[in-house]
Parts: structure tokens; C-alpha cells; sequence
């Protein structure tokens, strides 16, 4: 099995502490590995014959030094983008390289920037859609929704009709739903959180993007790749002439959301896409009032609750605080309302329209 | 006339930005003057004789750096405190001090860490309160109230009676009231906020005292003074042994609420005592929603408003915060609801507690 990492993403909703050259996937939130490492590590077990991450050209001297302890144990290949095209470029890139060396072989795809608490689940679910996956199906994984969450997109499985290793056939890819709608998938029974975790044969996602997305098979096939095995350096300058041209696609709208072929895995792994600062309490231990103080000195807590802090190494103090985020870093201090984490974008935007380009 | 600054407070509720040793009157808030400096200036232009800072041996050698310009233009003599003994034994020997080189002497007291807005008004409140003065009256000045505070002590004024120089016959002296007294106090006309702010004649304070306060006056009796003139020097040591023994006590109960020669005179020149970090928007300016940051690279508010940031040089950010306050110190991050701001000295209690001395 290879492992491909989607390691692109700008994550601007983790501003400050996340910034241009070290977005969340590279972050170190609590002071110990970053999202990539973590990522890394966690498929270490699955003995994975090659990992290929894919990232841009701002983030790739970052990454290349996190994950240079594991490049002892297995072949990571760096893949730099010179502009991001959303997944389905970076996973039909990907595939398209493994196939050129392995036309059997099957990839798992996984963001960079996710958070799985029981890694054995995790390993068994996989195996499961490696099971699928070898029987040419294009497997996604499902998250068994905890709660009536409106920030996920939704499958629905078709779960009369049992699939192959536990799976079942995909009615449907579903928009982030309205509360009241995710309150009726949470009690269907039948719906997922689409995770963006995939698992397929190489041979079978590139099929299926020659079917649904014949511009990017066109422009793949245009890369003239090295007769030595596995060496990447000189597609380098043919990836950058590539991405010139080639149209920005979710694989999910790209290809999912159409092939016939999809089958979803139920995932219970405990899993969060982190996809702002509110989401990690969810990945953090909390305190008794539901604190979350990383990177502090030291705390003392007055009638507080539901706060995420990073102290910046300073003494914390909070009095009387509910429901608060404050990030303090090196040269930035963010204070936001928990129920407005998304809105730190707009900050960002603010940045970069007044030209504030060091925070950035 | 003389000047005495009560300049020994602690300041605990500014914590993390004030600390033992460098309290709120020797806090550079805004960046530039410390308020003990900016009391210094405010009563240049009265061209006193000298001024007197009373202080505590923690804060002597900070106060002595930050007084050391103005003492090209006036002598400024820092009295030590071993240890803090509440205002009367500051007044007490204050008063025996100059008593004994300008027996006619009258002086000005004034706390250092208090905020005036209009010096002009100022200046004219105190010259009416001296001519009081002059005829034996021990004058406090009384802040007319703009709204039904809670947090300061009132007193009442005889207005029917008028007396010298626009001064009112003090008629009690009230403790912070609750609010339905307040209003009906600010409805009243005839109460003021009790600023600790006075004017008299030496004698007439030591002779009160001697009526009122026998313990206090036998103490600073025992004194030697220096037969040169003004040499303080000789005092420090009787200073630290009279202290050993003297009552705790301050010049409003001791003397004020009891004496029956007490005028008060009206005052509207803008004034605070800045309790705490939520009096700050009351004396500094703010945006159009009421945020105040202070010590701030830079700043971008979004939907936030009634905060007070002390940024700590870095760029500030708010997202959707309202009546916040957050004072980013160089080791101590504090967040405290603007309604609790008088909790700030739990906190250093707290530290105290836990043995966290760096921080107090």
C-alpha cells in the first residue's frame, strides 16, 4: 500500500499560529509533533511501501525537515504544487506517479491536518478499505456522526445492501447540512461524515478520472516520467508547467460524487478535521470547567470555562472568561469569541489587504 | 504651599502590568508618563515650595528614577515607609515634617495614582481650596458625580451654608453605597465623590490629630528633627522605628469624619482613582466601540467592542469579544471579564499562595 498526504493547506482559521510557511498541518499546537508527523506516524504501523506528500513550494522546506527522522524508516517523497488546484490535481498527480511504477497498487489518500484518537481502529478501518479497494471498488471513509454537526459534508450509505469487508454501496455525497437536517442524518443511522480519507487501487481512480475528468487525465499524461525507479526530481519542472494550466477540482465533486463504483467504510476512530481553533477542545484535554491552556508557564483559573488559550509560555490568567479563544504568539495576540473561530479568515483577509504581510 | 504624594500603593488589581515593584503609580500604562510622574506635573504650575513623596522602601528607588528631571525645578524629598500603615501616619508625619521648618506651611494632598482630566480646573479647585486653608478649614475636595458609582465613598455637603471660597460645611462622610442610594445621592445635588484629595494647614492637621488621634501625635513627637534645614536623612532611621509601633489608620476616619472644621469644594475638573484595569476606558481614549488597546503593533477589531488590550507591542485581533480585558505582559497573559476586574486581586492572591513570587 502507498500513503498519499494532502499536505497543501493554508489553514488561515489557525492564524496566528498558523502563518504561510507553517500552516496547521505543520503547527506544533501542543508543543509536542505537528498534524504532519502525526500523520506520518500514525500509518507507520501499515507499513506503507512509500509515502508521497503533496504540498506547495512554501510549505515544502518546512515539511521535508519535520518528517526527515522518518525518511529512515520508510521513502517519503515530497511533492511541491506550485499553486494549490484543490485534491483532485494533487491525488490524480499522485496516482498517476505510483502507477508509473506500481500499476497495481493501492493508495491511501489522507489530509495532512486531521486528528484520529484510537490509532488501532484507525489501522483496522483501513485494512478494511484495502480489502475494498483491492476489489476495484473506490472506498471513502465514513465517520459515525457523534452529534447533528452543520460544518461536515454527509454520505449516505445504501445499507440494505451489504458491500464487500463492511462497506456499503454511496446513495449520495451531501452538502454541509442546515442543523435541522443534520439532526435527521444523525437519526437515520445511515449517514457519515465524509472525512476526505480515501482508499482505491491506482488503476481504478485513474480510470474513473479518464471517465469524469478527461482534462486532467489529458494533462497527466503529458508528463514524461524518469526510467529510473522512483526518480521524482526530474518531474519537478514538468509539475510546475503542468499546474500552469490545469483546472482547481475537489476529487469529491470531481469524481465521488459521479463514479458508480464508490462504496463508504463506517469509521468510529474518533476523528476531527480541526477545521478551526473551537475544534480543539475536542483534541485536547480540557480542565474540570472545560479550559484548554496550552503553552502556559502556569495557570490560575477564576470562574471560567469553556476557553482555549495558548499562553505563548506566559503565566495564564483567566477571570470570570467563558467560552473564549486567545492565541498569543511571538509577534500576534487573537482574542475571539469560541462561536466565531471561523471568522479568523477575515482577519486574515484584513492582513492581507492592509499589507500586513509579516503576519501573514 | 507644600505638596505631599501619597505615592506607597500596591496596586494589586493592575496586576499582571503593576507588581510590587513597580506598582500602578509607577505603571507606564499608555507608554509614556507613569501617573506619579504625570501628579508631579500637574502641580508644577501651583509652584510649590517642595514636594514630599511618601512611598514604600520597594518603590523608593524606582520613584526616585522616575522624579529624577523634575528635581531640576523643585526639590522633591521621598520619604520611606517600611512598611504601609494607611494614610494617617503618611499625613501625620508629613505635615510634623514641614511644621517643623514652616510652621505657617500648607499642604496639598494628593494620592499618585489618580487621573485628572482638566489641569486648568484643577489648578483653580486647589487655589480656592487653599484660600479655605488659609482660614483654618481642612478642606477635601469633592468630585461632582456624573453617575451613580458604587465603587466610591460620597460626602454629604451643607449647601444651604455657603463658606469660604465656593466651599460647602461637610455635613458625613458615607461609605460606598449601594446603588439605589447612589442615584438617589447623584439625584441629591449635595453629594460628592470623596476624591482623597485635601488642603489644609499643617497646623490645623496636626492639631487635629493631636484632638483626635493622641496615639499618632505622641508617636511623631518623639522625632528629631535635623537643625539643618530639610536634612531628612537623620529621619530615616526614627522613621522605620516609629513605624514599628504606629496604628494603621486612615486620615478619612481618623480625622475627616470627626473633626468639625471640615469644608468640602466642589470639583469638576474629570477625575478617576483607576481602581482597576476597568477604569482604564474612562480615562484613555477609545475607537468607536469602545475598545481601548494600548501597547499594540498594530490592531484589527471585528464586531467586538468594551475591550480593553494592552497588547504587549504585539499586532492585537478581535473577533466577535465584547467588555474584555486582556494585558499581555512580558511573562503573564491575563483575560478578565470587564465586571470582574476587582478580581484581578484574587489572582494575586492566588500567586501568592502558590509561592509564585516572579509574578507578584
Amino acid at each position: 500500500m502507498y500513503v498519499v498526504i494532502l499536505a497543501g493547506g493554508s489553514g488561515t482559521r489557525f492564524w496566528p499560529l498558523s502563518r504561510k510557511k507553517s500552516p496547521k498541518q505543520l503547527m506544533s499546537v501542543f508543543g509536542g509533533k505537528s498534524m504532519l508527523q502525526r500523520t506520518v506516524e500514525r500509518v507507520m504501523p501499515l507499513k506503507p511501501k512509500r509515502i508521497l506528500v503533496v504540498t506547495n513550494v512554501l510549505q515544502a522546506e518546512e515539511s521535508a525537515r519535520q518528517l526527515k527522522e522518518y525518511r529512515r524508516h520508510v521513502r517519503i517523497d515530497i511533492i511541491e504544487e506550485p499553486v494549490g488546484r484543490n485534491t483532485a490535481p494533487a491525488i490524480g498527480l499522485a496516482a498517476s506517479i505510483i502507477a508509473r511504477y506500481d500499476p497495481d497498487g493501492v493508495m491511501l489518500t489522507l489530509p495532512a491536518d486531521h486528528y484520529i484518537v484510537n490509532e488501532d481502529e484507525f489501522h483496522a478501518t483501513v485494512k478494511r478499505g484495502y480489502e475494498a479497494a483491492r476489489d476495484g471498488f473506490l472506498v471513502t471513509m465514513g465517520i459515525e456522526p457523534t452529534r447533528p454537526e452543520t460544518g461536515y459534508g454527509y454520505i449516505e450509505a445504501d445499507t440494505e445492501q451489504g458491500g464487500c469487508a463492511g462497506s456499503f454501496p454511496v446513495r449520495r455525497f451531501v452538502e454541509k447540512p442546515p442543523l435541522e437536517k443534520a439532526v435527521e442524518y444523525l437519526d437515520s443511522g445511515n449517514f457519515y461524515w465524509n472525512s476526505g480519507m480515501f482508499i482505491w487501487s491506482v488503476d481504478a481512480i485513474l480510470d474513473n478520472i479518464a471517465a469524469l475528468m478527461p482534462e486532467l487525465t489529458a494533462s497527466l499524461a503529458g508528463l514524461a516520467f524518469s526510467e529510473d525507479f522512483w526518480e521524482l526530481e526530474d518531474l519537478k519542472p514538468q509539475i510546475e508547467e503542468l499546474y500552469l494550466d490545469i483546472k482547481a477540482e475537489s476529487i469529491d465533486y470531481g469524481v465521488m460524487e459521479k463514479a458508480d463504483n464508490v462504496v463508504v467504510i463506517p469509521a468510529r476512530f474518533g476523528w476531527s478535521d480541526v477545521g478551526s481553533w473551537s475544534a480543539i477542545p475536542e483534541v485536547a484535554e480540557a480542565d474540570s470547567c472545560g479550559n484548554v491552556i496550552i503553552s502556559a508557564n502556569n495557570s490560575i483559573t477564576l470562574d471560567s470555562g469553556g476557553c482555549l488559550v495558548y499562553g505563548g509560555n506566559k503565566l495564564v490568567a483567566l477571570v470570570g472568561v467563558k467560552d473564549m479563544i486567545v492565541i498569543n504568539t511571538n509577534d500576534a495576540l487573537l482574542v475571539c469569541a469560541n462561536d466565531r473561530a471561523q471568522d479568523v479568515r477575515q482577519v486574515v483577509a484584513e492582513l492581507e489587504k492592509r499589507g500586513l504581510t509579516e503576519y501573514l
